[in-house]
């Protein structure tokens, strides 16, 4: 048996990362993790405590596609809350993480050859899962003046299907404001260019809210998850919200690509959603880290940084210390006992020239971890 | 935004006998349901007190994209215990249920137009599935004398790129032999043509035991899950075994396309692998149901069945009696508040001539749809 082309997708180079800070683990060094995507604390512990009491009340059998209705209702009311948006819950489908959404919203709204843009750096997974499933990628190289986001000249011309975006992004954790947002809405509706905006970081931000594509227009797929504000990576559970005329369609093909979403994931989500203070306290952190970060990171010499409006990472311009971001992050791990992410995951073309730095974990490990990067820099001096 | 044309699949035709059902209930009737594909019981008591411990114990961050190597480990062993295979765990991948293994299977094998043969009838996903990701699939009409199953003559000039076969099948419950298994193996090798093997209902087997596609060959993709046979249908925990020089590429298809495997799950079917004493009892429950079936439905007038060798289903020719499935569906729940699902959603074009009955849910369910199925046939004589 031959694998198909389009199985053929690029690693991940933050995995030889990983891979190298646990052999170096393994070996007896204590690592500073600033490689990692994810939040260091787990689901809130309500909510976790409301599944163990169902699983034991019940079996928890297949759920309907969409999810569980209380689930659903429950999000539309986020929408009200976080953005005064009001929304049906019968737009929204409960998903098997973003990455679940990602798979739907692709599937049903392009076909084969189609080209999606996506701005570069980005989440890689967003090209890998559009060339999965026979569908173009077009990288649209973003500039710090635009805020590392896309902008309507970026699409012009290009032939596209589709856009992706994403506010706050990852790596840069620069977010779309309402007005380049707005733009970007009318851009692609007067193109005919359907609009995926994925909202994961929604919720972790440190000044400015976050402003979703929901309160612009109908017409648009959002992707969202528990992963991240939430802090439930890895119970693989998220929603999209779709146009009314489309929910049918997202539906069906829910129930044939997945069934339904994690039940016990759904359960744990539903009472997370009412875990306020536990997640307050959780973003306190990120906000010292972030503090942090942008105090320690120049004093470093690490001076050409995005402003990083939400989530919990900092993107780098290295090029004034090296054109091999790969090398400087194997040198930065030996030597400096730190984990850190070279940009080529993010943007293939111009990631040789940068860094992303997570601050997802614990202050301690923050401050441990800047001291070292400032240590490591000094030498090199 | 307009829709693809590759998200216009089928509707489930059991999704409106299930609606039909619970509308009924709610008007306050009482309904025998022998529409649906999922055990009554839940996760192994065991398997939930492991994850409630865990839980608390940790943060259920992402696993490796693989899967727990412990759990991947204990899949491995099951092949020993099972078929008397020795299979490496490195060539075990735990997906997001079956279906994110059918997702990895055929996007790691097919490229866009590729033909792939699945029999009818057949699980409906399958045809879904293979047409969201921008593939053909090849209906290969089985016959009774064939036990519902292809052969090799059935995939000769057809083109295919791909074959999937499913043993005990869906909704069939019969079980491809070693000879027969070993001659689609043999004509799939032949034929330059890949082979997924469907063994989800492993475990659910009542006279001879199932044959993996491993015990014949290495050269194949093997999807299975914890849904049925470890009564963990919502759980969405499955696994795949592909061949060594696979691992990697599904591996990083994996990572794009689902991150892992729901964390919770994958702890809690890790200890579900050791409840047997509880499995054993579940088990016996569907052989007394089996047995009470195998003796009511030919009394109650569906003489025409295929042997059901395992999984909990018993699929039912009523050309005799209708050529309408679906009207005939209706009169039953209508009539005898029994919900069985039509064939159509198994085989498109045969399926109107078809029922198929589950036996999966208590055994006073059973006996009580039995008489009700009795006593709706006496009434048509």
């Amino acid at each position: 048996m031959r694998n198909s082309s389009r199985s053929q997708v690029d690693p991940f180079i933050v995995m030889d990362v990983m891979e190298a800070a646990r052999r170096a683990e393994a070996a007896g060094r204590h690592i500073i993790h600033m490689e990692v995507g994810q939040p260091g604390t787990g689901a809130p512990r309500s909510a976790m405590e409301a599944l163990c009491a169902r699983m034991r009340a019940e079996p928890l059998g297949y759920t309907v596609s969409p999810g569980l209705p209380e689930l659903r209702a429950r999000i539309a009311r986020l929408y009200g809350e976080w953005y005064d948006v009001d929304l049906a819950p019968s737009r929204v489908l409960v998903t098997s993480g973003s990455s679940g959404g990602f798979l739907l919203a692709f599937t049903a709204l392009f076909d084969s050859g189609a080209r999606v843009g996506v701005g570069a750096p980005g989440y890689p997974s967003y090209r890998q899962i559009l060339r999965a499933l026979g569908l173009e990628p077009v990288d649209l190289p973003t500039t710090a003046g635009n805020r590392y986001q896309p902008v309507p000249a970026n699409i012009a011309g290009r032939d596209l299907a589709g856009l992706v975006i994403a506010s706050p992004g990852n790596p840069t954790g620069t977010m779309l404001d309402r007005a380049a947002l707005g733009a970007l809405v009318e851009a692609t509706r007067a193109g005919g260019v359907s609009l995926v905006s994925d909202e994961i970081y929604h919720g972790l931000e440190y000044g400015e809210r976050a402003v979703s594509a929901l309160e612009l227009t109908d017409d648009v797929y959002v992707v969202n998850s528990f992963s991240k504000y939430f802090s439930m990576t890895g119970w693989r559970v998220g929603w999209m919200v779709v146009p009314e005329d489309h929910v049918r369609v997202v539906e069906r093909l829910a129930q044939n690509l997945f069934i339904c979403a994690p039940h016990a994931s759904q359960i744990a989500a539903l009472a997370a959603m009412d875990c306020g203070e536990e997640l307050a306290a959780n973003l306190a952190v990120y906000r010292r880290n972030r503090a942090l970060m942008l105090e320690g990171l120049p004093r470093a010499g690490f001076t050409d940084i995005a402003p990083p409006d939400g989530a919990f990472y900092v993107y780098a311009d290295v090029s004034a210390i090296t054109d091999d971001s790969r090398i400087l992050a194997a040198e930065i791990l030996e030597q400096a006992g730190v984990a850190v992410t070279p940009g080529l995951d993010f943007d293939p073309q111009r990631g040789h020239r940068t860094l992303r730095f997570s601050y997802a974990r614990e202050t301690a490990d923050i401050s441990e971890g800047l001291a070292r990067l400032a240590a490591f820099m000094e030498a090199r001096r």
